[in-house]
């Protein structure tokens, strides 16, 4: 088994190398030009070398089949044994596998390097998923289903009232079910197995049996979890959500009611941890790029996200490419971030908000509501765009943008002064935004640049350097970038 | 028990002066300086000495339960003697308790005053649940969903016809399960009690055993309701609508598919009568104001409201405010209603139209689509925002604004002989408000509307007094408003 | 039975002269104005004589009933020589009716005039189904849910390994049950005979026995299906999507988890082929029309159609308009496509856009996201609506607008090019727009437009031809339309 992975992971390299290649793009350029994105680095970093999707690749398929067959056949003589009560997936990776059961029961996914490193057992897990899949295919499927639907029946139907048992508080969570399952699932092994680690279902809820589920995972009424889903430590599903196509989330993730997360496409959907997913929320569909053709399609969530309802977040259009979120960010009711966008860290992004595709947004930057973004623009750190703005063009660094078409009105000292910039620190960039913006003389902004540039005192600050180096990058004839926003005086209003 | 809950009640009144000395601000103001808007002054009113969310303040959850444990052990002793056919909640309440069974059974929330003097009522509807849920935990829970299960599933099992049963004429309901479910739950208590009120539930519908539903309330196929829940009379459920949290619904509302009415936060989300919530709708679930710390949070909607499909209604930020909608208010598709919004009566409020958090909208105001209103705005009775308009600041009673910064364009007369003010009753408004805003003699606008003041044909006019009215706090140095809106001439554009 | 169809065929024909009177007001004008819209045109005529949704009208209820379960005594004693199993609706059809099979299992609705000749054969679906849905009130129901779950809960509870069964590869689709049921179901006639046609139905599906399920529908968990559903061939359903009220489904058409098409209303949804019902959208309910009265409305989709997720469609708001989708649109997410709309082919409607009521789009019109449209206005072939416009006039035909009121900026060379017309093509087409939009020479717009008709080389071109013949129509004082948006010089900007 671990030699047959070994290999599979040799040929991962390969795609990883390739796939680190493609990654030498534009994207990347945006990225490395960029100081200030650790997330997204370590995202698309993690992301180059993730070799999760692969396993999946067709290619793979049967031969993946045909070993994981021949293991289970050997493994269910072991069940027999042991007194039929484990599941495949679960129990593989409780008796410890080549791999400690703390990688495999918690893979924190997408939570930046350090997912790095899990990467082998990510692999496992998700080959131990297809290949069940397959299996599951052959076999006359739902015995596990059954049992658990069985299992709540036989005990309602009996009306017999089931044995108590001690458990942690689960808190306000109203749909616990636990306690009535281990009573009285003699048949449902899998169910059972589960149970011992800690996982709440509710009998309602529809849960593949191929679906790896980690400890303290609670699955409420109504939910449906597919096949390729693997959901990590304390998860929860409120009423209604779902999980499908090959998704990964890591630990502590919420989904509420009406959420869906993943879809059945080639590639994966990995959730770091903790995030949240509104009501009716759509994360990791498919993208609306008619010049997809049904490639592996990716996205990336990092930590500490909060994606509230109606909102919509696309995978890429391309192999080659990510959708990626990173940290800490908020992005209100019915927002929409379309294929290939990359979004850093602490950005509050308002209702309504649509980014269409391929669009760069940096860290701490605030969108207004009913804001529009066209695609391939960037928006820069700490840009702030007016509600209703309509943006063509790049936004710099620091700078406030309204309108239709979006034009600068000046720098974001609100913002600045909340993320804590005294005044003197912000001196600098004040001059440099006045030479650059509010003055005529030389004509040319190349000009004022070079000025600005020449100028130590400025050259030398840090915010100012940040400005200029976006402006620059974004107006370079090399860059392929949009040029930033017109710009005009504070009196033109 | 009735002592025990005066107790409560007095804790309550407490509560309640605290609340309504909080509701002296600025909210409070403008509501009291805003002579017509009778709905949300009740519910203003209600709200502040509304006790049911303190009911489950976790100091006061273990003294109920023991409380209620113990009532529920005498009671289940009763229960013998009725021949095992009861089930606490609506038993309890049908025996008629301190209260007649119409206060209980049929909590007319949100409807103004009227619902002030049930509010002892309701406190013991809402501790009785609170109550119930606790001791839910501690007992091995679930049987009444089981038995529900059993009921339907022995029927089917045992392939035997159903008894027939004449019920009046429940129309067009597809999902009617009355008489199967009557006939075949031999142990279902609760749910042949609650089917001998008269309420019908779709066996694969999930509605927690505290949840209290009156005479009519019709559950479809897939539902969930949490343990909070209290549906009046008549109320109906589509397929995979939800409620959750400490929600109360009154009589007749009607949940489409889709809809999530109420979530589990501290606070309360309270319904009034007759209102419908669009496919996918998400009302009273938690804002996005990032200052919210997890307090108390309210919704108060009246009556008679539809809101459209894939709308958001928060709640408030603070427990001292409440987001309040009054009546006949026409909420369009994919709207979003902020935290702590005040909403009057019958308004339109178009598709897509953002309003952020402390907006005050008050009567008759008509938004067009993708409009978006700036917090703490205020739109004055009669207002007209034309598509597309961005507001960022208060809105002059019957004045039409338009445009990103929204500007006044002129009296809204449409709307106003909609209503049915003939053009003789607008002439002195036209008046007034040609002196002021089409005029720049005196240039000042507080001089104009001194003048307009002074002359008597106008300031003893009711249209043009409110509008003077509504202008003066708007622009008051003292009021903390935002100002109203840029005005020009109809020549202007 | 075939007599009795063919005296309401007759009706119908009353019905449908009517209709078509109806259809000679504005709708009509554009659309026969117009010579680029097949799809339209026949979807217009075939909807002009679409006899379904009068087979529900209520005077026609009572008779309809009574004439079908006189059929069903008949034909169930014919069921009991045939073992038992078959169903009403599959089975009659399933022995060839008075129509084809082909006929009555795949009504290929909505497709143009294709279906205007399987009128007759929709029209006996409807019968059949609206009569057994009365039926279905009077005898004790459910029966044929009870089976079904009986028969899966039978399974679980026994235990006992489903019998394997060979059938083509259903691909990726995780919810497969059908071995197991077709095992299991022993007094599952309906099931057991839906399977035989080769349907699959997961058990925690809610489809109601009168729905009309042709070979090949998969339904997955958690949805539901109305008693007035008719899906046709192949028509997938993912997990907690809806189809509700009179709804005809053609070949096909996928709904992703939490669509919902159709509504309890009176009236018709009909949806053609090949279409996809993204996440969560809202398709064919009721209009927001405040003058809406409860009558029969109707929504007529095509074929190729791509709706996604949080989009809405409404029916329309009289008996006497419907709201038509033609084929091979893309409806990204979150647009809204009023009452009554009329929306032909190849269309791109990007997130976001709103249309209001009565509105007319040609063919390969693109839409920017976060535009809006005016209820009533036109949008002509080729129309280019940048991000963010605010449509409150008619746009002609090839032109670019932008901006909130839009105004023309020119002529959408990217999308004619795209659509392979050559420079040289587009030549007359240029011409004609400068001497109408960028001179004042005459000043009056109508004798610009003269001195072009009178240019035989622009009047001989086609493209011109159109440009010229919507103007003419937009402007018209006749035609009751809004006129064309505004105009001005390139460089005005």
């Amino acid at each position: 088994m671990a030699s047959s992975l070994a290999k599979i992971g040799q040929s991962q390299t390969a795609a990883m190398l390739s796939s680190t290649i493609n990654l030498s793009g534009p994207e990347r350029n945006q990225i490395t030009g960029h100081t200030r994105l650790p997330a997204i680095e370590s995202n698309l970093s993690t992301n180059a070398v993730h070799p999760g999707p692969r396993s999946l690749h067709p290619s793979l398929r049967k031969p993946l089949s045909r070993m994981m067959s021949s293991l289970n056949r050997r493994r269910s003589s072991q069940v027999q044994q042991n007194g039929g009560i484990e599941c495949v997936c679960s129990g593989y990776l409780q008796r410890g596998g080549p791999l400690p059961q703390s990688h495999m029961l918690a893979p924190s996914v997408g939570a930046g390097r350090q997912f790095l490193s899990q990467e082998s057992g990510f692999e496992q897990l998700r080959a131990c998923t297809a290949a069940r899949l397959r299996i599951a295919k052959q076999k006359a499927w739902g015995s596990g289903r059954g049992v658990r639907w069985g299992g709540s029946i036989q005990a309602s139907a009996a009306g017999s009232s089931p044995k108590e048992e001690e458990s942690e508080d689960l808190g306000d969570w109203p749909w616990l079910q636990r306690s009535r399952e281990v009573t009285h699932n003699g048949a449902g092994s899998q169910v059972v197995n589960l149970l011992r680690s800690g996982v709440s279902i509710h009998p309602t809820a529809v849960v593949h049996d191929d679906a790896v589920l980690a400890e303290g995972v609670r699955i409420g009424p109504l939910c449906t979890v597919g096949p390729g889903a693997v959901l990590g430590e304390g998860c929860v599903m409120h009423p209604g959500s779902q999980v499908a196509g090959n998704t990964v989330l890591g630990k502590r993730n919420t989904l509420h009611s009406g959420a869906i997360v993943g879809a059945d496409l080639p590639g994966t959907t990995i959730i770091g941890d903790d995030n949240s997913f509104g009501y009716h929320s759509v994360v990791g569909v498919l993208c609306q790029d008619l010049k997809y053709k049904g490639d592996d399609c990716y996205l990336v969530v990092g930590n500490k996200n909060d994606v509230r309802e109606h909102s919509s977040i696309h995978r890429s259009s391309r192999p080659d490419l990510k959708t990626i979120l990173g940290d800490n960010n908020l992005i209100m009711g019915s927002c929409h971030v379309a294929h290939d966008c990359i979004i850093g860290n602490h950005n509050i992004i308002a209702n309504g908000t649509l980014l269409a595709g391929h669009i760069v947004i940096q860290d701490h930057v605030h969108t207004g509501g009913a804001t529009a973004v066209h695609q391939f623009c960037h928006l820069g750190s700490y840009a702030f765009l007016a509600g209703g703005a309509m943006v063509d063009r790049d936004v710099p660094t620091f700078t406030i943008v309204h309108g239709d078409r979006a034009e600068m009105r000046g720098l974001n000292f609100e913002g600045l002064r909340r993320a804590g910039f005294k005044t003197s620190k912000v001196d600098a960039l004040r001059k440099t935004y006045e030479k650059l913006f509010l003055s005529n003389d030389p004509p040319g902004l190349e000009d004022r640049l070079a000025i600005v540039e020449a100028n130590e005192t400025l050259a030398s600050d840090e915010l100012a350097r940040q400005l200029i180096l976006f402006i620059k990058e974004s107006t370079s004839s090399t860059s392929k970038r949009r040029g930033i926003c017109k710009f005009r005086h504070w009196t033109d209003r």
